[in-house]
């Protein structure tokens, strides 16, 4: 069989040496050329020896002009405003493209420019699609940049679209997000707040109602509902390497009864591999989904029935970055969905 | 000098050793007895290494008749239910108590039937004082039985007390209260969700709107306040050993400026030793109170001015038990509050 | 195509939930019983939610007779001792096993005894075969009873033999071992040394030369060197989930150069899929097994030439247990040996 | 009471925030000035919130000329070779200093100078103190410079001292020295190796027979017991953020007892505060020392009788930094040598 040539650009941080794990083991790709500006000529395995005798490339420069003929596909996993001029060089190149950075995540470009910066492609990111396929699934397979959601976004856009959709948010109201994510979320660089003993045995909320994620939940929210929700949105750091749970509190527009919440989620989301909805009353945990591609909701009504909850669980280098880019990758390429990633959580 | 005399009646779990680590050290009072039914006649320093060459003493049996003489104030440390009756034989025999359970926190006997089971000293519970000192320090010296408060009511009910006397928040309104504990929290015994690989690198909410902890907190917030609020109370398990961080999301009754946040807070605590209010816009972090009895709070106004956001942190096991039972027991022995409290978060 | 139907005994441990991670996406078998005593009746995803919408099996009880027909192939994740009727039974009953326990895996009965307690099937565990594949991969397939090998033996074992086989140990010198092992080594049973508590932010020696599987070594060291060693064994508890470490130290019977230790070691495994041995001067590390079946293999000589060091690490619950019970199992049905196997660590 | 004087150069490192811990509760000592050229005028609580409240300075430079005047004691923890000459124009100004660098430990300039580089005050080198006060403690009061001993030379020279000292190790032979340390001993500074994913769930061997705390052990040891010994230092990086265990295995010179072992090392150390040696048979952990001065030490003989095994435990920033260099700080200010040292171990 032939295998579909792919790359990655910017492949020295923990989304890129994820993406390696997922992509070394895809039965229908070939990983062909990885980048690192920091790295040119190191072999990852030097890097990175989970990957020793699985991946045996060395990294290369990003020069688009000399690798865009390498690969078909290109993941670029570089830092916001990093990626903007890469990926118009890869498109110009008639490549496609699956990009992890924010540049082409949102719809409306003064927004982008209202919480990152100028965006020197404009008409690009009108082009771009929004990669959360069980929400989008159609337009992917026809464009040629696919925006890999962000990892908070995508725990709370998954559980909360279905039930803003149907009404259920109380109007003027806001949907607190109390989100917790392990620390491979900030990446690789070198950080004083990213230091083991900074982070270990510690526990603390930071940007609290300032996230750039916020903005994009809200836009994408709207897409995908026709409702744009008033998010308050509060990260925290968790002394865990992999994660997010996000603990959603929704007001509610009229009362419900869980049986009716359960249904409209599972009439959402039935079909769907990725999405494992839990039994009523359950709760999702971390561990559950550890490595996969899962995002596990679960959802309880408390006793005086004005606010509904919802928590849901994912990888956030999974689900939140390198598998679903791969889950984007193989509607853009026409292959299964989930190949390549039919993985279960590692447990314990 | 002469020392007071005290005791533990259930030694052998975390609160445990945490008020044998503090009362080793503390200079007016003198350690005398410690019970465990299940280690009768084992050396504390056995169980406990930490505590070889300190804490010299054997665990005794807690028969009441048999030790109430050998101290004049004790610290139960008992499950719930069982602490009911110990309490009541330890006061029948003229002792002072600090009781760590639930069983003399409430004041309303109906709401702790309701959450625990029958109360077999009505006429105890209601003279006994619920012990923070911050909020009823005034009633303590004078009372017989403290209840010590719950860990994770502590969190909440310092920050959120002089918010509602203030009548900022919006009546008939929920407050979020989404709060992370450290492992401790659960105790010593023996259960599958305290094992060590089902914590680590796992993160998970528990009993989601229906903990226990959640009636302690709108009753004492109410005799502080004298308004009853309606909390929405969801706790989650942390991996780590200790700490409380709880994030509080109020929705205002009016439009208020962070500066006056500020100011209302600090009029309330100013001069608390054991509460530390950060300054504007910064947030608290377990590891900044690991080890001590400090309350660090802070407080946000996010942009569109509906909510404010509160965030506390303390070592559950300090200020959320053991410190904070010290602390009443200073009071009741007319030392000063901090006595053998002056500990310094262990950093990292 | 036909797949092999395989069942596992004792499926509620550590080693039963990561057999199942493996099985269920084994594309050549198909996992149909999974037994546990204590957990009868209960759905598998239940117990273990990351299997959710994976494996869709309940526990059942683990009475032979029943169950001995709905499968080919067993996998036995008894307790030691408990173990050595259930295979017997198996083997009557016309199957073939891989059994995890201790209970096959001594070649001399009478040392098996000595460490453990009488052995009732001494014929069977004349027949058995010590399943490492790497040493002894040709009895493997036509053996009833595979004695899958104990994690830290695996870790020991594999870097030492050809060591030893080359006459590099100077006779009569003690080799220490001082190995490391993550918690889940422990199982998941209920003791206070398993405690989240107890085990987080601590480290410490157990067993300090009397543990049971430094006999397991040195019989099968001499089984595969001809040379019996003289071996320290310290095991120690890391605060990890998974993974062993073991750092060993070698007095040499003569000098020799750190070529010829890395050829010596070439040579007796460059063609095995699961022994990676690092480049000249390089070290292993936990995370770059983790969730693999891969055994890292480094060595250094330090400056006097007197010792030589070899370091290993392991995934304890994959090349220490179920990924080494699955390339066992691969063996003896004629499949590829990696089937199943072939995953990568998951870092971070 | 009239407090002396202290100053801390280097303060913004691990060991100066443990420093600072120490110091902000010691009665008889204030500390007046704490410096970091990164961090000049930075509030210290600003960058370490554990101390608001407590330590109520800002980071001033380290200008020996400007801060000599402003205390009696100095305490130096800059990297080494940064200390040489800050020492020095300290010594100069009639200051006394407490170095936590290796600048001032090495009795053997030409050692220094192999290990580490040219040393610029070989005069002070020469008169400089080895702060170990279990084994020096009579030199250490007359001296102008303690050189505090590394980490794990403090966790090795106390229980290999006395064993040294009465000739039970083989001559000729090598000293296994397996040591694992928690990630607070590679300090503050950036480096991908400290980052929290790098280190969480992993644990590895670094320096193995190459670390230059290696012949600090081995001139130490010399010095204490006119043996030069063998050692092979092999140090693990553990996930935690303190502790050292070193497991010590020592050939024996000639068959002894376990009591005998028990007998030297209890005349060793018996009326030592900060050492605590365990019953026999009793293995030593981090817990039991985490956030306290003290050093437990094992001793377990091995049925072979060949080998005596030695294990100890300290908290790598109290014993194996800035509670010893508070330790001999009260022997060079005539105070109680466990003055300010007092604590506990904080556990769990």
């Amino acid at each position: 069989m032939n295998r579909t040539k792919v790359a990655i650009i910017g492949a020295s941080g923990y989304t890129g040496v994820e993406l390696m794990r997922i992509l070394a083991l895809h039965p229908q790709v070939e990983l062909k050329v990885v980048t690192s500006r920091q790295h040119v000529g190191m072999p990852v395995a030097e890097l990175f020896p989970s990957l020793r005798g699985i991946v045996k490339l060395a990294f290369v420069d990003h020069q688009v002009e000399v690798i865009a003929d390498q690969a078909e596909l290109f993941f670029t996993a570089l830092p916001h405003q990093t990626a903007l001029d890469v990926v118009a060089a890869l498109c110009a190149a008639g490549k496609r493209v699956v990009d992890l950075s924010a540049d082409y995540r949102f719809s409306a470009r003064s927004l982008y420019e209202q919480w990152y910066q100028t965006h020197t492609q404009p008409e690009l990111l009108a082009e771009a699609v929004y990669g959360l396929p069980e929400l989008f699934r159609r337009q992917i397979p026809e464009s040629r940049i696919i925006g890999n959601p962000g990892c908070y976004p995508t725990s709370v856009i998954l559980p909360l679209a279905p039930i803003l959709s149907r009404g259920l948010v109380a109007p003027g109201t806001t949907i607190v997000v109390d989100a917790k994510s392990g620390t491979s979320g900030a990446g690789r660089s070198l950080s004083p707040g990213s230091l083991y003993c900074e982070v270990n045995e510690n526990f603390k909320p930071y940007k609290a109602g300032t996230h750039r994620h916020q903005p994009e939940m809200e836009e994408q929210l709207e897409r995908a509902s026709g409702i744009r929700p008033e998010i308050l949105f509060v990260p925290h750091l968790l002394p865990v390497n992999r994660g997010i749970l996000a603990s959603i509190y929704v007001p509610l527009a009229r009362p419900v009864t869980v049986a009716e919440v359960g249904e409209i989620l599972n009439q959402a989301y039935a079909g769907e591999t990725f999405i494992r909805l839990l039994e009523t009353g359950a709760l999702p945990s971390l561990a559950a989904v550890r490595g996969s591609n899962y995002c596990d909701i679960g959802y309880v009504l408390p006793g005086n029935g004005k606010q509904l909850m919802l928590f849901s669980a994912i990888d956030n280098l999974v689900k939140g970055a390198a598998g679903q880019a791969v889950q984007n990758m193989n509607l853009l390429l026409g292959l299964p969905e989930d190949s390549g990633l039919r993985t279960v959580a590692l447990v314990p």
